[in-house]
């Protein structure tokens, strides 16, 4: 039993000594952003699209709450219900996530995010959700969108002459959303300004990391890439997916 | 603005049709577990990293609430806090999300999934947690893991004399939780018997894609790879971070 003991304490110590090795060598290379800590807004509603948001803020929290702090932002603060192709429209019984702010307390945000999913056609509707984000789109240094949610920003006019894209399966309707927009059928994801938009779910995180390496460097993008086991496609013009373009 | 609101109305009909085709395109092919949704239930505990768990939840979730129904599950029910690398040990700050259930309340899981994350550690000398995972294992048609996961696992004896996988960038630390596990250093995901665990982070989406082809065949989960514009890595000895297993 000491020596169970021991053993613990020891495995304990290895591992706490290697969440704080892990943290300085995430805080090594990056000179270029170090003053204050970014503020990553995601902006959640009813019906989005769980790895929309994930695959994303997993890639931004590998850089620790030093770089940015991730906040969850909903019209209203508290628990918001995510939903599924499978689920019918507005049956949203999927996993809930909390919103730490409502649209009325929400921080400064630096970093813009909103998701797709099969609530997005109620948000382009939803004038307190589109004020909300050309006010804020306004003050951020980039506005991204996964999936289905750059139909959100082109509905709140975000994207009037811009290049974007959205997914690829309901390329038509989503589209239709931003008749100004120039809409890319061909990218994993497209950067006009400080507009950076996706194609559909996954390749919100191969755009999160392209976001990441412009902020902080390539060589911290590929170093989350390896701890997270991720192979990432860091080519915007690689579109697995594009033949689907209606 | 008549037109506007008729062209509103019409794009409404539109997605909500597309939603209903796309759950009938999803529930055709599927005819080996067609009788009751299974029920996936995910732990969730302080620390949890935050792709471990919605990375395989998108792709569950994708089949539809008539196949799957996703439930959180934590020692006690209620907002569980994410984890991630870059925070100190203990202090998670990350989005938070809730568990419906506690263990004394959960139900029948059919496919029991533990993700990985900083707050594993706690986890491996938590008894109340390892005598969770023994009672509901024993009971599920599957048991999957992710990342540091299969570590709890193997700490609960379940692994023992069985194959398994786990994190690459912590393997001998987390591999030495269970001296008795027969531990694959190459591996994307390491099936035996009921027992599913997978490789770091990002390669329990992988897995939990094919655990849907075992259960709804290669069809379905092709379908939801395509879907979620997710490139999938469909073989489990095709290991692109084995190299750095210590």
């Amino acid at each position: 039993m000491l020596h169970h003991g021991f053993y613990r304490m020891v495995t304990t110590i290895v591992f706490i000594a290697a969440i704080y090795f892990a943290g300085a060598a995430n805080a090594a290379p990056a000179a270029t952003n170090e003053e204050t800590p970014k503020t990553l807004g995601v902006v959640l509603y009813p019906g989005f699209e769980v790895l929309d948001v994930f695959g994303p803020v997993e890639m931004f929290m590998s850089l620790g709450t030093s770089k940015v702090r991730v906040v969850m932002i909903a019209e209203k603060a508290g628990e918001v219900p995510s939903g599924a192709g499978g689920d019918k429209a507005g049956a949203w019984s999927g996993p809930k996530v909390v919103a730490e702010y409502g649209f009325d307390n929400a921080p400064q945000i630096d970093l813009l995010m909103v998701p797709g999913g099969f609530g997005t056609m109620q948000q382009t509707q939803n004038a307190v959700c589109l004020n909300f984000l050309r006010e804020r789109a306004d003050k951020a240094q980039y506005v991204m969108s996964v999936c289905s949610g750059s139909a959100i920003l082109a509905k709140a006019g975000l994207l009037d002459g811009k290049k974007a894209t959205c997914n690829k399966q309901f390329y038509g309707l989503l589209t239709s959303n931003g008749p100004k927009v120039d809409w890319q059928p061909k990218a994993r994801w497209v950067e006009d300004g400080k507009f950076i938009t996706s194609s559909g779910v996954s390749a919100g995180t191969d755009m999160a990391l392209a976001v990441i390496a412009k902020l902080y460097g390539e060589d911290t993008a590929n170093g989350i890439a390896k701890g997270t086991e991720y192979v990432w496609n860091a080519d915007p013009s690689n579109d697995p997916f594009a033949k689907d373009a209606k």
